[in-house]
């Protein structure tokens, strides 16, 4: 259906430069983004129009990173370290999605944290339970939201309770998840070893051939941690870095979209072979900060060209809001410029714009701003809740969404043109 | 009035340990404290009981350190650095204050978003306005929150327009502010310069005779920024650090409560100087972040003996929960322990409730626990509108709520036993 949307409409560009457009017009045909106007046209006139006169209209958010295992018990264990949490929430939690009941109601949960949030798209971590992820991708379908759901490969160095029995096995799992895929429109699977710490080396090969055949995108983890960065070289000895273990693998090119997590502790050689392969960064930063791995130098790959985006990484994250996330993105840019390297500016609240939202377009194509031809993804924010004195400008009024906003304020929220329960 | 509380009660103790009681009765008495409880007495059970079910009871939080005049405009402007952030928007938004009709419409607004947060109690910065002052001071007292209120004092290197006319009319505003609060019950005059770079040691010297005078507490600024630290030995040539400048004025002791905001950069005579003086450290992580000012030894101090408590520091700190302060407390000391000292272990979830509540205890006496005879400052948290699933624990979930909580949850507030309005 072909519509209107009134409101203060905001966008960012390539150069992260955040473009206004006060109390105008957004036009939406056949789930795509027509134009932005400040006069409507005489055929435009006889289309419905939604007013939401002074609430703030900005392109859905992309969220490049998230358990939806994990949802259900976000912002605790926090004080554990890394291998503790892990140990004693994630995955013992992950491995209770064998029971098919289980997992509905809790991803059940899972989804509806997803609706209410701000955000339109994710890519998504489920289990290695086949029957789960497709019961995930279901209910994602039913949502009208858009999603990568990858059924999670982890055959080594993980509890015998959450180990796939036969790496065999494990990827004709994911060959059934993938084909059970194809009866969704909403959701694209996205091969996703856990990691190279819980992925032999052949099962990555085995996932880069299933790639290649079905030409699919590629997550997963990526130099989070010191110690990881130190255990991947342990259990590879023959790669040059952590990085290589994907590529060896055929799970890293610029010929398809991969997406790596964290990207924290990258040497100079593993960045470049971020930037010549067009991978893009998911930066997590409440996990960063929650799982002490440490501060990401987003400034250096966004001067670089590299991709980056945002990931909230529930449950090492603690929520689902991008616009917290964008908060902390740029908090932790400030410990990193006044800590580490004084040569990285801090982040801005409109390079955090830019990241929530087109800094994924190379994972979710055409997503991310309000340009001709791009999915109309839009969520309307209703900041009159944040009681102020003054009158704000739209680049203070968007600033300040990300430090204080809460999901009550998100009014509406429309994936391809089609409006999206908040319930 | 004698009433009965029922729920889950959680309280802090000196050592930092959460005792928690699981669906327990909090007996108050005459606005006091009397005793947890899990069977009420034939005697209590005449009493009212207010039954709050599965919902969390924590004492109300203490918020040390919050500039009144900067609630308006908070969550903006924190791409700034702080002299642009300082000039462009605080000293401007003070200024306002000379227009009482100005004054009492934003003191309502910042008087509404405490009574709607999760503090009880607050230590405030005013302006350096007498008469508006005096109006935050009526509006808290009608509130029904309690409050340390300080008239700011500045005789230098700030804008003319926000510049006291002569130090002695500025000692003299103080005095007939302090004179003024006598008419309110829940109002404390606290001595407030500024911080040194604003106030001469004249100046400082004549707060110092009027604290004395009047016997009250004294809060300001010490050590938040490296810059600030070198501009007060160039102002103070004389004086061996920023803290002597206090010291030396006879605002800072242990024989009155002295509160400092920040103390990221104190060396280590400071440091023995603030446990000598019984000083409480008001850690406001929010502001250290958002304005890059870098990460407090906060580990370092508890382990010390020195008193450390919460401040929200709007505006610099974009909001007033003491949740997310204390979230963020505890992310911050994990990047310490990550960058700085290794030696400095992490802030725990237990250890920010006891900064929220018991740290500021030397400022507030008898508030921060549920002990027998302690001021019954109470807060009551709904959290079942976190969904999840799976059965938690109460320290579990008191954790959660330092991630997630937000002010929707909060379901009632008492002070002195009487119940505070969240409208």
């Amino acid at each position: 259906m072909d519509f209107i949307i009134k409101g203060n409409i905001l966008t960012s560009d390539p150069s992260r430069v955040t473009k206004i457009y006060p109390s105008s017009y957004l036009v939406i045909e056949k789930g795509k983004i027509k134009r932005i106007a400040q006069e409507l046209t005489v055929e435009e006139k006889k289309l419905k129009l939604v007013d939401y006169h002074d609430c703030l209209i900005l392109p859905g958010f992309l969220d490049l990173h998230v358990h939806a295992p994990q949802y259900t018990y976000r912002g605790m264990a926090m004080d554990a370290d890394l291998l503790d949490w892990l140990k004693l929430y994630a995955f013992p939690e992950e491995s209770k999605y064998h029971d098919i009941e289980y997992a509905k109601n809790a991803y059940a949960l899972f989804v509806k944290g997803l609706r209410k949030s701000f955000s339109t798209r994710a890519s998504v971590f489920g289990t290695l339970h086949k029957v789960a992820d497709l019961e995930l991708a279901r209910q994602i379908e039913e949502s009208g939201l858009v999603c990568n759901v990858g059924l999670v490969n982890m055959n080594r160095n993980c509890p015998d309770y959450l180990r796939e029995t036969s790496t065999k096995a494990a990827l004709k799992d994911t060959e059934d998840f993938i084909l059970g895929c194809r009866n969704f429109a909403h959701v694209t699977p996205i091969i996703t070893p856990r990691f190279t710490p819980t992925s032999s080396f052949d099962e990555l090969e085995g996932l880069g051939k299933l790639r290649e055949k079905y030409r699919l995108p590629v997550q997963s983890h990526l130099d989070e941690t010191i110690s990881e960065v130190a255990y991947v070289k342990e259990l590879e000895p023959w790669s040059r870095h952590y990085t290589e273990t994907y590529l060896k693998a055929g799970l890293m090119s610029k010929h398809f979209p991969t997406l790596m997590a964290h990207c924290i502790y990258n040497n100079d050689e593993e960045i470049e072979l971020l930037k010549e392969n067009n991978v893009t960064v998911a930066h997590c930063p409440c996990c960063n900060i929650n799982v002490a791995s440490g501060l990401a130098p987003i400034r250096k790959y966004l001067d670089k060209g590299i991709l980056v985006g945002l990931g909230s990484d529930v449950a090492g994250g603690h929520t689902l809001s991008l616009f917290e996330n964008g908060k902390t993105a740029i908090q932790v840019s400030k410990m990193y410029y006044r800590y580490i390297d004084s040569s990285c500016k801090p982040l801005t609240a409109q390079d955090a714009f830019y990241l929530a939202t087109l800094g994924g377009e190379n994972i979710f194509p055409d997503c991310g701003a309000f340009k001709e031809g791009y999915h109309a993804d839009i969520i309307v924010i209703d900041d009159s809740k944040i009681e102020s004195k003054g009158n704000f400008n739209l680049l203070e009024r968007l600033e300040r969404l990300f430090y204080l906003a809460t999901e009550d304020m998100l009014v509406a929220k429309y994936v391809d043109g089609n409006s999206i329960s908040l319930d």
